[in-house]
């Protein structure tokens, strides 16, 4: 653990992962750890916890000034699940206001000068800089795969529900997932068996090769830039040599307003989930936030009833489709991380996704003309999280994929 | 509101229903309503919150000694929608231990030496005891239901997912829903239109009359008491009777191991939505509660996700045998209320529909040896909430069902 204590002293400051750290706590809680009569999986795995989530000794303030300082009760169940299995929360990340998109601090290692991505900034960034082995994130709508992406970084979105989210802040019940973003696939594999109360999986050590992956240019390929669309193409002839087949996949029709349908539920939901802080401290909430609440409160049951019904149309193709390809592979991201900070970037490439709440992996893989990461994404079928892991391992070996830190860059 | 507070005044040190009421914080947050410049679905109408539900003004405890007096610092988003449309939260009602089986304080409106059931024990037995005219409660096995058939009220389990359950405690993510309780049906009809962003449904005024009853017995009927079966026979020729098609289903061979699973998925969810009280605070947990996370902690996720599959094919008999029927009748409990308050009495009824997730309907209906109230359930289709309630509402006509207020009772 001292490397990623060193690491984040020495780069922080510049780079504001963190919202919450304290290095005499961490190493407290690693002694601790040290002393339980069994070595658990993860034992004495420092780990990123993103702000929306609880832990009972430091504050978690959702990235919003109404709760700066808030002590939570008690630990979420997933900081407690990675604790039980021996991991060692370091601290807390910056996320943006609630999880939406009004940002906090943090830079990308890779350039200072540009975004992150968000909503779970701080642990891509820490897991990016080599703060911490693997980071907590969420995802409502682009909220892990965004991140990932533009910090150059693996992220796993799980199986919406598949992961208990006692202790993490609701935005929107229906999308809301957890996830887990890392430097290396067996990261992720480790932490979500411990998340998830699987034993060590079989898989790790072996591979389970995907035979049959659907490239999939979706209604939005257009609105990716050049370097995105390059790079997931040749991705995509990298893994055709490799001797996998690479399909190219129409989109069903069943998909074309499901990214207009994933708007209409969040906010409907964000309204009902936040409506405590939209009526009692309006002035406290930037205006983004204000307007998507108010979006939410004038969207009729109807219409929001309609965009599940759309939703579960949508999964049912999508399960149909997942019965001839191991995964399906995607742009993670419109582009590389934008220029400045004052916005995360566009979660268009991940809206379908989420709300058909399958898991998702990103890859990071080639560079912008800014040489800032870009990633392309798997996406697997409803509930077998744990393949698409092992497929994406496989994927990774054949591009050679590695996520070097960056080098220590001066402080802007 | 006022002959509530004159009711909680009178009865309440014998009853127990509250754990936290302020008469002068009631008629502040009734004065502040009345200063709202529109007039909502139910304005002034005061209703009782269960003890595992978040108020910003009244601590929130959860039925346990390890969060006495904890206070939230921010509304659950069920209390901010009812008190968008006017309703004012009273107070805060008796729940057992983590809405488990370790009971609180509060007795039966109708006899005093009785169990009121649980864990929404409290608001069951305020509205049956006209102390408020709905009450917030919540299902994760029978937690609604039972409380609701032994007080002699009507209860409202919600399709789960339907309602946003952000600000309520967390006990088994795939179970947990909540509900509501009164004495008029109505009363659920509209405070449920509060909670889902309906309007007034069209339906409160006009009839959806149910042409097509199955009367399920099921896989535990042998376990109900004489009463409970006389009485639920006699309600089933009541409404032939009066018309309504009621015919004998037999139990689809999907049901079978439903009740088994439904244990195996609560048990592994609460071991982790609760770990960190487990973990933290083993002393200050009945043995009951730690034995639970001790059997989920040993629940193999494989186990688990069978459970869950199980689940599946029985909601899909479920949908099936729904298409010929309007709603299913059966038992609400296995009996009336029990005698003492050491024990909340029997799930068994309840964890077949609690498991699949849909939407139930608790009608009071005759008395058993001891002049206790029995109860039977209608159970609706999946997310067809608003039909089940319409249809509940002609049945209650037909059945002359009204849910008289229990005359004062000396204290014990």
């Amino acid at each position: 653990m001292g490397d990623h204590l060193v690491r984040i002293d020495a780069q922080d400051r510049a780079v504001n992962a963190f919202i919450d750290f304290d290095a005499d706590r961490a190493l407290r809680l690693a002694r601790a750890a040290d002393q339980q009569p069994e070595k658990g999986l993860l034992h004495g795995v420092p780990f990123a916890v993103k702000d929306i989530i609880d832990t009972v000794d430091l504050p978690t303030s959702w990235g919003s000034p109404i709760y700066k300082g808030f002590q939570a009760p008690r630990n979420a169940s997933c900081v407690e699940m990675l604790m039980r299995a021996g991991a060692i929360p370091i601290g807390k990340t910056v996320t943006t206001e609630f999880a939406y998109f009004s940002p906090g601090a943090t830079r990308n290692p890779h350039n200072l000068d540009h975004t992150p991505g968000g909503s779970s900034s701080g642990s891509a960034a820490a897991v990016a800089d080599g703060m911490a082995v693997f980071g907590l994130g969420s995802q409502t709508a682009a909220s892990l795969t965004r991140p990932a992406a533009y910090c150059g970084v693996f992220g796993y979105k799980a199986s919406q529900g598949s992961i208990d989210l006692q202790g993490v802040m609701g935005l929107a019940a229906s999308l809301d997932s957890l996830g887990l973003l890392a430097r290396g696939i067996d990261d992720l594999i480790l932490a979500r068996a411990a998340l998830c109360g699987t034993v060590l999986p079989g898989d790790v050590q072996g591979h389970s090769s995907p035979q049959k992956i659907a490239f999939f240019k979706g209604p939005h390929w257009h609105e990716a830039s050049q370097s995105m669309q390059d790079a997931c193409i040749s991705a995509a002839e990298a893994l055709r040599s490799a001797g996998v087949s690479v399909t190219d996949l129409e989109s069903p029709s069943e998909f074309t307003h499901l990214s207009e349908c994933h708007k209409t539920v969040m906010a409907f939901e964000v309204a009902r989930a936040r409506h405590f802080e939209f009526r009692n401290h309006p002035e406290q909430l930037s205006s983004a936030f204000y307007g998507l609440i108010e979006t939410g409160l004038s969207t009729s049951r109807a219409d929001y009833d309609a965009a599940l019904a759309a939703r579960d149309a949508g999964e049912a193709a999508l399960a149909k489709l997942l019965s001839s390809y191991d995964a399906i592979m995607t742009p993670a991201a419109t582009s590389g991380a934008p220029a400045g900070i004052e916005a995360t970037g566009d979660p268009l490439f991940s809206r379908l996704w989420t709300v058909m709440r399958v898991p998702t992996v990103t890859l990071p893989f080639g560079r912008d003309t800014a040489n800032l990461p870009l990633a392309f994404q798997l996406v697997g079928r409803f509930g077998a999280d744990q393949t698409l892991l092992a497929h994406s391992r496989v994927i990774a070996d054949h591009l050679q994929i590695s996520c070097e830190i960056p080098k220590l860059q001066p402080h802007p």
